[in-house]
Parts: C-alpha cells; sequence; structure tokens
C-alpha cells in the first residue's frame, strides 16, 4: 500500500494511492499517527481498502499533498552514512552511526515551498531514504528489525550548514529549520519493497542531476540503524529514521553551491516516487 | 497555578496544586498538551479552580505523579550554560547556546525510577531549570522571548556520559534513554516566580549535595534561549527548552562518580518544587 495525505496544512485527510490515483480513506477515520501504527492501523486500513474496491472516490483534483503521516514523537537521523558523502564533506567514515534529531516542527508535505531562514546563507539538499517505524521498538536485534518498520518514505533532509557546523554544539541547529523536511509523495508499505538494500535515490536542482545513489552503498544498513538507534531511545510507531544521503550536497562543491529563491528542487526514489520543492526566501508572516 | 498530572504512566489525569494539597481537575477535560496551552488553557483553568473553589476532590493518597503536562513536540536543552559547569567539565565556556534535543520518550514523572541503560557504567544526573513555552515562537526578540513562556519546571537531565562524549556525532545519543528526563513535581505557571534570573535549584545523592546554584548564574539567560532557539526551529505550546546545569555533576569529579542502582536522587529549585528518583539497573521487561 502507499499511505498518502491531503488537504490544507494541518488538516489533512488520509487516503491512498493506487495505480498512480489518490483516493480518499477518511472514512476509515482518524490519522496515520502513532495510534494508528500501533493499533494494527495498516492490516485494517487494507481490509477497508479492499471492502471499498471500487466505491473509494478520489482526492479533489489540485489537492495539496501533505506529509504522508502526522507529526511523529522524533524524527531521529543517521549522519554520513554514504562513503561518498563523509567524503566530501571532508569527514572521516564514521565507526558507528552518527545520530542527530530532527524538530518534528520541520515537517512539510512533498510538493511544498521549502523557506530560506532569515538571513541564511548555506542552505543545502539532501535526498534520503526514510525510515517508518511501525512498532515500539527498543533494544531491538538487527536480526529482528525489519519486523518494527512499517513503510518507506522519500525525504529531503534540508540542511542549513553554517547553523549545523558554524554555530557552535550540535548538529540539530541546521537541521530543524521550518520546512526543512518535505517527506513523500507517499508512504510505502514495507512489503512492496523487493531489496530496500538495492533503491536507487536521486536529487536534482533546476533540472540538473546532482545526487544519483543507492542504499546499496549504505555505509550501516537499515536493519541496523533500526536496531542501533533503539539502543538509545525507544522508537515510537510513527517515528522516522532518515538513513543519510549520498554524495552531491552542494556543500561538497568547490566552491559550495547553497540554495536561492527561485531555485526548483526535484527528487525521487525507487519505490518511493518524486517530489519536488520550489526554494523562497523568508518573509515575516 | 501549580499544574500537577497523577495516575498511571500514560493514563494520567490532570490536576492542580494549591496550598500544599493536590487537586483533581479532570472534570475540566483534556490534558495538559498543546492544544491546551494553545487555547488559552491556563486562563480558563484559572477560572475554572475559582468556579470550583472549596468543591475540588484531593487526589487519591499514594496517586502516582507524571510529568505535569504531556509529551510535548520536542524538549530542546542548551548545553554548557553555567560557567562552573563548563570548567568542570573542561569546556570552553560558549560564544553561543549550545542546543541538543532530548528524545520526549525519556520523559517521565518526578518521583519515578531513573533506569540505567543497558550496559551503561556512566549515567549521570543534572538538575535543570526548564520552560514550558506557551504560544508558538518563531524569530521572538529577546525582548518579547518572556511572553511566549507559560511556566517552568523542575528537570533532572540525566545524561550517559559515553553514549553523549564517547560514541561519536551528537551528544542526542547520550540524553534520549527511557527515563531520563524527570519533570515535576508540578509546573510553576510564569506570575508565580518574581524573579527568574535568581532562582536556586540544588541536587543532592544519598543525601549528600552536589549542585548548588542559581539562574542568576546562567550564561545565555531565559529570555535569550527562549528567542535564540526559535532562530532554529519554530517551538510549539507545550515545549520544553531545559536551560542547562550548575556545577558539581559526576562527570566533574576526579575519578568521575556515576550513578549506580540503589542510588537515591533528590534534587529541587525554588518555586518549582522539589523531586526523588531512585536508580535502577536495566532489566529486560
Amino acid at each position: 500500500m502507499k499511505l498518502i495525505r491531503f488537504g490544507e496544512t494541518g488538516k489533512e485527510h488520509i487516503g491512498v494511492q493506487i495505480d498512480g490515483l489518490n483516493y480518499d480513506v477518511s472514512a476509515f477515520g482518524g490519522d496515520y499517527n502513532e495510534q494508528f501504527f500501533a493499533e494494527n492501523g495498516l492490516a485494517r486500513l487494507e481490509e477497508f481498502v479492499k471492502a471499498n474496491a471500487g466505491k473509494l472516490i478520489e482526492i479533489p483534483a489540485g489537492s495539496r499533498l501533505g506529509a504522508p503521516f502526522a507529526r511523529p514523537s522524533k524524527i531521529v537521523c543517521i549522519g554520513l552514512n554514504y562513503k561518498d558523502h563523509a567524503a566530501e564533506t571532508g569527514a572521516a567514515i564514521p565507526a558507528e552511526p552518527i545520530i542527530f534529531m530532527k524538530s518534528s516542527t520541520s515537517l512539510v508535505g512533498p510538493y511544498d515551498q521549502i523557506v530560506i531562514p532569515r538571513g541564511s546563507e548555506k542552505t543545502d539538499w539532501e535526498v534520503e531514504f526514510g525510515i517508518v517505524i511501525g512498532k515500539k521498538a527498543s533494544y531491538v536485534e538487527e536480526s529482528e528489525a525489519l519486523n518494527y518498520i512499517a513503510g518507506y518514505v522519500l525525504h529531503n533532509d534540508v540542511s542549513e550548514r553554517a547553523y549545523q557546523l558554524e554555530r557552535g554544539g550540535t548538529w540539530d541547529k541546521g537541521k530543524g529549520c521550518d520546512t526543512f523536511a518535505p517527506m513523500g509523495p507517499y508512504m510505502t508499505t514495507a512489503d512492496e519493497i523487493p531489496d530496500i538494500n538495492n533503491v536507487r535515490l536521486w536529487l536534482k536542482v533546476n533540472g540538473k542531476t546532482y545526487q544519483d545513489g543507492n542504499t546499496s552503498n549504505l555505509i550501516f544498513s537499515v536493519a541496523h540503524v533500526v536496531s542501533y538507534v533503539s539502543q538509545f531511545m525507544t522508537l515510537l510507531p510513527g517515528d522516522v529514521i532518515s538513513t543519510g544521503t549520498p554524495a552531491g550536497v552542494g556543500l561538497g562543491f568547490n566552491p559550495p553551491i547553497y540554495l536561492k529563491a527561485g531555485d526548483v528542487i526535484e527528487l525521487g526514489a525507487d519505490y518511493l516516487g518524486e517530489s519536488r520543492q520550489e526554494v523562497v526566501a523568508y518573509s515575516q508572516k
């Protein structure tokens, strides 16, 4: 299944995508949130969709897509998880996964605008393969880790490099600005991806390809990072772990290339669809 | 006002403390969460309490106290915000606030047990003065920052030093383990603290005083940190910012002193009450 959410920001309705068409499943009730995933929502939703086959209504034309799940309790990210990306940033290959956290207020829909923070000059892109947790996970063994995953999602882990690297302390400062986490277009359930260790992901800015990687090059695999993170904090249903970005971010160029108002980012991954964000300047609302 | 929550973990009811006695205000409805703070809940609750003066029921004897608010969207912490603490850890005085994030799954009640993570040998204490955000805050000026605060809370920012400092990447690994954020006994509304820049806070382990500080020694003031954090991420009603710990943590001793099963931590702050946690070993449940 492919889960979507549509409608106005903060008032999204739930839906599913079937054969490329988006259908409203509001009648199922609730939202794609912690409770949904915890209470076997995916299986119940699948029954609902089967029971209503042929009767589901397409979502209104021109509907905005939101992130494909409600705001999670946390968005945990893995840093420098592709060798080529570690190399381009001048960092050593990490001995164990680097963890940082992204404020959940940064979450937006797949076609929403990315707002350059006030005064920012170093806003950058990062296409990532995101994991959506399906059940509460604490001290999970790597061999069991995939059983704790509900599905996967395309994520642009937008990053402000000066805030992340030049302002002291941890990376969290440069990762959680509003609009810095476009996710979607949909969440693909785990059963639909034959090999999560062979998923191509790419990103273009203004039509030019900057990133073109594959999860086969992850330093720490999907199963490993779920197990690893669960040693340090309990993962709740609906939580997101973003697995890191391959080479080709703006920071890696000499001189670096950063986003400016008017730029258009397109990204995609096998099985996870494509998204597109226009970059705009901050304006006081 | 002093807000409390009581009852079984995950099923807490809301209450208030008046003249040292805890009263059930479940009839007010809802929880002390984002919606409560966003929708003028404090003022409405005050009216409710006045209207029911003399008729409120005390909470059942022996009730567990939970954290005094529901799980926030985020817990942001300021690192090394007291000169004496920066010195004891061997770190330089930061030029601007250090930000890290604590997984909200670490939140527990003021008298709950602290669980030493599996295999951990460096679990440490940190008494802190916590800020509870009252309304959505983005790019807030320092001169306006106090208007965005609902109240304050006592927080033991429990930290695993090996995870925080020796495992690569950011500090977030050592801050978000389950039970690592006992908060309460209550949230004191902002109007009840005459001078937030003069609040004594202390912590004892097994009856011996280790920390005895005062917010007058904060490097970056309460107003400054709210304004500062709001430049990097939007703060939501009910979010917590913990302002840092004064000197006297276990890491600062030579050799360091870390927590072990059976230890008892007591902490307190002017206006914020006192809490007590017993330390226990991890056991697979």
